[in-house]
Formats: C-alpha cells, sequence, structure tokens
C-alpha cells in the first residue's frame, strides 16, 4: 500500500494519475490505470463533438468498474470547442472528478461543484495554484519544467516549485512533470506532493493507445531528447525532439510568426504520428522523463512495479540512511 | 543520524556539502560546515595566489580539526591561472579531498592521488559524469539545471538527471542544484544520490562572508528571481535577476557579444555585491532555491535542522504512506 489524503480525496486505492494527454486520453489507457487502482483521465477534447465525449465515457464504463476522471483543457483561441458543453457532459455522466488545466476554471467551477464533480486543477506556478485554492477547487496538480506539453514560461522545475508549493497550498497536490518510478513517486513526496501525475510513462505502456514506434522511441530517446517550441510566442510546449521540432525551433527564433510553422505542427492534429507511426515526420508530445524509460509494460504491471518499489525504498534505502 | 556511503568514502559525519563558491568559499564558511559535520571546500581561485591559498587552507586547519577540501574548478580561459600551481599547494597541503568542476579533470587526476587527495567531480550531464567515473575519480556531484552558475546547455533538472545518472555511476555521487533543506535532501536519496550539495543555500548563512544585503535578498528573493546569462554564447550562468542581469540578457540576445557586456558583468569580479552589498548594481549568482530560503541561520542550526528534519520526514510522513 502507497496511501496518501489524495487518496481519500479522490477515492483512488494509489496516488498516482494519468492525467489528460490529447489523443492518448481515452478508454483503452483510463480504464486500464482505473483497474489498476490510479486515477485516469479521459481527454475530453480527443473527442471531436461533446456527444461523443459521452459515448467515450460510456464505453470506458463498459471496460471498468472503478473511479475515473475526464481532463477538460481550457486554451485561448479564436474559435474555441464548446468549452460549456463539454463541461455539461462530465456533470451529466456523472463522472465523480475533472481535471482543468490550460486557464483558471472559475467560469466551470460553480456547474462542476453543483454536480457533485471535484476539480483538480493543473497549474505551471505557485501562483497558479494559490489562485486556483482560493477559487475552491478540490486539488493541484502542480506541473515543472521537465513535463511535456506545456511547462509555461516560468522554467521552474519540480525539485524547486513543489516544496515551493506545498509552502501554500493545503489542499491535496500532486505533482506533475519528470516522474516515471518509484523513486520519483518518493521523491515528490518527501518534496511534500501528495502523489504523482504522469504522462510520457503512461504513453510508453502496453494498453497507450499509439502506434509502437512511438513507444520504442521513448524507450530509445534520452533526457536530453525534447525540445521546447513556441517560446517566442509565449506558449512553449515540450516535444519530442526529432527534425521537424528543430525546425520549428529554427523558424520562430528567427523571428517566424505561427503562420510560417503551421503546417509543420499540424503533424499531432493529423495523428499521423500516433496513428500512423511517422515519429520523425510530425510534432509529438513527450517529456525529459522519457531517459527514465526502458520498458513498455502493461498499465498493472507499472502501477504495481512503482508500489512494490516504492515500499523497498522508503523501507530499506531511506530508513537504513537513519540507522 | 544520516549516514550513506558517501560519508564512509570522504570521511565526514553527514552526506552534506558545501561545493565551491567564488569569492564566498573562505576559511569562515568552510570551516563552519567542517564543524558541523558536513564537507566544505575553500574555493582555491578565490585566492589570487597560490600562496595565498596555502595560507587560507593553514587558516581554515586553526578554525577546525575536521576534514574540508578545496574547489579548483578549471575553466578554458586567454590567459588561464596557474592551476597547477594550485594544484600542488593542494597536494602539499595535505588536504583529503579536492572538488573539481569546470573540465575534465584527467590532466590532474594522477597528481591527486599520488598524494592521496581524493576527488570529487562536479558535472551537469550524465555523459561527462560516466567519463569521470571512467576516469577514476572518487564521487560524482551531478549539478542540475536548477543550480546557482553553471547548468551547462542541456537544461535536465534534478527529478530526472539524479536518477538517469545514478543508472549509469557506481561510485558515490552527490545531488547539487536545487537543494537547501531536509526535503531536497530526502528527494537526492530517493532519485538514487548519495548526498546533496548546496551553494545558494550556505550563502544565506550567518558564517557566509557576503555583505547581509545579499543574504537579505535570498532571503526575500522567490524562485522566479533568477536569470541565464551568456546563453547565447554557449557559456549560460544562473544569477539572481536585477536590472543588470536584465540588461545583459538583453543585449547578448539581440546579437550582442562579450565585448559587449563585459563591463556590466565585471560586478562579481569587483565584489561590488558581496563585500559592498551592492545587491541591485551588479551579476552575482544565485540558483533557484532562493526560493526556498526563509532565514539566515547559523551552519550548524541549519546541518542539525536538515539532518532532524530528513529523519522526521522518513520517519513520519514516508514510513506513514505506506501504513
Amino acid at each position: 500500500m502507497v496511501r496518501t489524503r489524495f487518496c481519500d480525496v479522490f477515492g483512488v486505492e494509489y496516488p498516482i494519475v494519468q492525467g489528460g494527454m490529447q489523443w492518448v486520453g481515452r478508454a483503452e489507457l483510463v480504464s486500464a490505470v482505473a483497474n489498476a487502482g490510479g486515477l485516469g483521465f479521459i481527454t475530453a477534447l480527443t473527442q471531436p463533438t461533446p456527444e461523443d465525449l459521452a459515448k467515450e465515457i460510456a464505453r470506458c464504463r463498459e471496460m471498468t468498474d472503478r473511479p475515473f476522471g475526464v481532463n477538460l483543457t481550457i486554451l485561448p483561441s479564436i474559435s474555441p470547442p464548446p468549452y460549456a458543453e463539454y463541461r455539461d457532459v462530465i456533470v451529466e455522466a456523472g463522472v465523480p472528478v475533472v481535471e482543468t488545466a490550460g486557464a483558471n476554471p472559475a467560469e466551470h467551477l460553480p456547474v462542476f461543484h453543483k454536480g457533485g464533480v471535484k476539480v483538480l486543477h493543473k497549474c505551471t506556478s505557485v501562483r497558479h495554484a494559490v489562485k486556483a485554492q482560493e477559487l475552491g477547487v478540490d486539488g493541484i496538480s502542480i506541473d515543472g519544467f521537465e513535463c511535456a506539453g506545456h511547462p509555461g514560461e516560468d522554467d521552474i522545475p519540480g525539485l524547486v516549485l513543489i516544496p515551493a508549493a506545498a509552502k501554500e497550498i493545503t489542499i491535496p497536490m500532486i505533482a506533475s512533470g519528470g516522474f516515471a518510478d518509484a523513486r520519483g513517486l518518493v521523491a515528490a513526496l518527501a518534496l511534500g506532493a501528495d502523489g504523482i501525475n504522469m504522462g510520457t510513462r503512461f504513453l510508453a505502456t502496453a494498453e497507450s493507445p499509439v502506434h509502437e514506434n512511438v513507444k520504442r522511441r521513448l524507450v530509445a530517446a534520452t533526457e536530453r531528447d525534447t525540445d521546447l517550441i513556441f517560446r517566442p510566442l509565449g506558449n512553449t510546449a515540450r516535444v519530442a525532439r526529432n527534425a521537424v521540432s528543430e525546425q520549428v525551433v529554427s523558424i520562430l527564433d528567427e523571428g517566424g510568426k505561427f503562420e510560417d510553422v503551421r503546417e509543420l505542427v499540424a503533424g499531432v492534429r493529423g495523428r499521423k504520428v500516433y496513428e500512423v507511426g511517422d515519429v520523425d515526420l510530425g510534432i509529438w508530445t513527450a517529456g525529459m522523463v522519457q531517459g527514465l524509460i526502458h520498458d513498455v509494460p502493461t498499465v498493472a504491471e507499472l502501477i504495481a512495479r512503482i508500489v512494490s518499489e516504492a515500499h523497498a525504498l522508503i523501507k530499506g534505502r531511506l530508513v537504513g540512511v537513519l540507522a
């Protein structure tokens, strides 16, 4: 057993979370995480319409009788998706927990809470975590510089960000970015978090609905093989380094605009990486923690291994240094 | 007691290191660390000549009868300091351990080992750590992106860098960059290190030979108040953010050369920050971990607190999550 107050508040066995992952957070992976005792999140916007999200939630329910959540990432957009409709599907489906990200969740919080949905808000800075706590969210997922996807613009890694946030946050808080194993889980607990969120690690599991080439690349890659794109646009994203990501960085560094790289970054949206497996021909998301990933286990094997190794690490190595 | 194999190999009570800090690593601070059971390092190049280093070592010996070391940082330079002469002073003085940094220590390693001096090599990447281990150094100090001073150009934070290095390194290894407290020590041990190195945290102690304004600024600053300068020159350094650092970043980002910022960065060399306390008027070194520093204890208080809180953290919180 590895149990913290996060488990009590969010109704799961282990404080191990598979947060939102665009194109990846589908019923296959989320149900596997739930069945293994973790907290998985279906990614709402991976579904083309709110109706499709309702169907994906129902499909996941057929695959597990344990609780799972839905991620709703709210990004600024000229023609935004119908966020309120996705939100209402989550509430009406009786999903017990939502992971919000990308923006202040204030607009949607009353509806979620009225519907009995707990809110885990993901953010990349202490000030945003404090703000979300003041708004009344139920938990914080604090996301460090190491992470895949959007690390924010402050570049504070977990070693400093987690204890800095823990000093201010009184509600349950999990740590995100740079976690793949028991070492990371125990470190996060020591730094003041109540659990961990993992993305890239779950991407490289048997149940992850992506092409085998993606999983093979994650196993082969080192911690140095990521790029930060869109930094000059103030919307930084960490992605797997390949010829396309390097071209995007280069064009933007030389003063290019988003329009100049639009075709290049259409890779993920075109699904050519995750579905077709063209890992060198499109932009796709991976965190630095790929350097700590050396196999493609089932989700159940992964979670059982983390729990078992966390036991050995605490009872063996850590208690041992005090002797 | 908090004891690891690092303590056995390097002959100290606690696996807590105060590594080289230019202008700061003098007898007052180093002897205080030694007296408190940690491993302090006099910074060789803070002394203007090898003869002055010999005097500083003798002065430190008058202040402690416990072991301490000397840091020798070897940086590429058009007119380099007489590294071999500083090295010979270290050997002749019978200093038990040297911290090498800045370059491959191969040239100096045989002389140190012949003289019975253990070598702790500080580096910022797994490949450099592996190379140093192959060369035969006695310990590794692996330095993450969070650190003050030179983080290298890979930008890998400790959460990922430490376990990635631990997989390859079999000799004792301490973690550097982002550490200030018991949370960090226990996290480092969980991630696979055998101890921690701290710089910025020791800068804000009673015995640190810098102006009170520097210590006050460290206590006031947050984790976001650092800048990376010299990145376009391929010689990145993390410093305290102030108007001068921002100007340096701006000039270099716009294509400026080192010559264009030479006057601005002369602050540390002119000692106007550390001695005079002009924290806004010169470049000076501080790590992100300043955001976790809230007081200016004596070194003895700091180390006793870390040891005591590490006990409570392991025996309380961590063993508790398994129950």
